[in-house]
């Protein structure tokens, strides 16, 4: 095997495949990245116990003078790419277990790893697939898979619940505490589905796509979700069993809807939290709305001190005066996602919980539950 | 106590202040920030197990309706300052224990320490002080402190050694491994004087002093040093001890010098590192000068593999063939603080300590321990 190409091309490529490579892998052969290289193309696999991902490279740079296959210690390889000088790489295999790295004037030798014992991959194109708009598909991921739960005490809410009726696409996403939900239209009408994709693995996904309207071809089967986008192909393993009935959670009539400029009633949040009596991300901060239509954000805590917000909601209130207390960071995470300027929080009673929706996010729901105290 | 200041200014001071802020002292006191108020100023002291800082703050929009001193905690201090809205800041003294912080929309109580249990702070102004400019100030710290060891089992070591004589002012770091050594010459003529600042202190001192032309003046007693800058007391304990003699570690005939673009043999090393068997920090590697007066940069892992870099000197070479191992930490430590963009390494021989050079960075020298290897 021997071959030249781009050392820029080379390793935004390699950047990708990264995203699958695991350091605390218990199957060494998945800290390599597998090379096949042929006449006009190499492509790239890599594989953890949540993902992998399979790039073909076709940059016109390659000039393949053998072809062949090895498994690359990954850590290595990439920070050796990273590091080198010189605009082209050259890469030969030597006495069939060395990898030569040549560019400018570095020449490294890396021991390659067993190729046999990196496992057989099945990225599983399916004939029917769902095609979604690259920046659709990322702002659902990121308004949905951030309200997953990082315990893994119920393994299922570790995943975004994807659903398809009719043509409607639904994400859910819910640690119990708090719920993200996200519609979209699509352009066909599909096979109804549910499942449910691990919030780890989108995280990844989303820092594999770009930001432009190219189309992702998403294909499912039973266990595996296949994303195909430019030259990537990313494969996710599905969560296996029921996920949680969640619309009965959310409350249908809301007697106390106020509206808010977002930045303003986030900041107060940020502010009473600081003197919270529990640490950083588990403080909790009562928000009530007053006689005079002045909503106050407040906390207290007796060793510490306490803090007074007043927030002037931008419109006609409905509802009359009351109060409820939350976990601070939930709402400051939901409000983040809005790409709305103004919010309206819609509740239902003081231990009820309460919905977060912006004009300029249809089709999205935020949805939190209170905190008793005292 | 009740008084007014523009926001900004005094958080400025703050996160001035905050550099001698410990959180982990055994003595709760000095979590604190005390501020005096008096008709004209704010004077703000912090105190940790290190040093000391006395900030007097005159800024024009400060309005003292009533003066008072108090002991305020540190870290809730400044994050309220720095999440305020609004330009200014209202503060005033509730029922001598609670100072209520008022801006915009925010009213927030914060509960006061007891002030007797702040220390009794000496700020040492002396008569007779050296004035150095802050430019040249942090060039010298930046070019020593590095080096200093950050192993406690020779605390000695863990201080950047003063030494003053007649009209010249050496700075000296050194772990037992490499050392680092920085000459001026000062304005005046001083009494002799030896001692030793330690390193964290002098890490504080660079990110409190800004990049300017204003002068520091320099105060010092047999125990304290105190560095007056702007509106700034900062002040650090000194080590006891003696500082070893290094004088008798730096070679002075040097039969191979060898000169280099800097950049290219950085880069030569780092790849180098890379493939070392030893981790990151305390990867070894080779440095060959061939026959025909190319050098070779090399490490071989047998597990791993190998890295050749061939860097070509960019000037006639003095010496012979030979080589020698060492840290590549310390070489990349060592260069990343020249001006020069050709660096001189001066040999003696395989097994002695070389020295580096460069012609922009006069009356600095490096000196590093090579390795024995096989």
């Amino acid at each position: 095997m021997n071959f030249q190409i781009n050392k820029d091309a080379l390793l935004k490529n390699l950047i990708i495949a990264q995203k699958a490579l695991s350091n605390k892998t218990p199957n060494p052969a998945l800290k390599g990245i597998k090379m096949d290289v042929t006449e006009d193309k190499i492509v790239i696999t890599t594989s953890n116990s949540d993902i992998a991902i399979k790039l073909e490279v076709k940059d016109s740079s390659l000039n393949v003078e053998s072809g062949g296959s090895m498994l690359i210690p990954g850590k290595y390889f990439i920070q050796i790419i990273r590091k080198l000088d010189g605009l082209k790489v050259s890469l030969s295999l030597i006495d069939d277990n060395m990898l030569r790295i040549e560019a400018d004037r570095s020449d490294i030798t890396l021991n390659m790893m067993d190729l046999e014992d990196f496992p057989e991959l099945k990225f599983a194109e399916k004939v029917k697939s769902i095609n979604v708009n690259v920046r659709l598909l990322k702002s659902i991921i990121r308004q949905t898979a951030f309200a997953t739960s990082s315990i893994e005490n119920r393994p299922i809410l570790t995943g975004v619940n994807f659903q398809i009726h009719d043509n409607k696409l639904k994400a859910i996403a819910t640690d119990s505490y708090r719920l993200s939900q996200k519609e979209i239209e699509l352009n066909d009408e599909y096979e109804p589905l549910d499942i449910i994709i691990p919030g780890n693995s989108l995280d990844e996904l989303l820092k594999v796509l770009e930001n432009n309207n190219d189309q992702v071809e998403i294909h499912f089967d039973h266990s595996k979700i296949l994303f195909k986008y430019d030259n990537i192909l990313f494969q996710s393993r599905l969560l296996e069993g029921n996920y949680p009935e969640t619309s009965k959670l959310v409350p249908t009539e809301f007697p106390i809807i106020i509206k808010f400029n977002k930045e303003n009633l986030a900041t107060a949040i940020e502010r009473a939290s600081l003197l919270s009596s529990r640490d950083g991300n588990n403080a909790i901060v009562k928000l009530e709305l007053r006689k005079d239509n002045v909503v106050e954000v407040t906390s207290n805590s007796p060793e510490i001190g306490k803090v007074l917000e007043e927030v002037y909601p931008v419109d006609e209130i409905v509802g009359k005066p009351f109060k409820i207390s939350f976990s601070s960071k939930y709402f400051l995470d939901a409000l983040k996602i809005f790409n709305s300027s103004e919010v309206s929080v819609n509740f239902t009673g003081e231990i009820r919980p309460f919905t977060i929706v912006g004009e300029y996010d249809k089709d999205m729901l935020q949805l939190i539950l209170p905190v008793r105290t005292e």
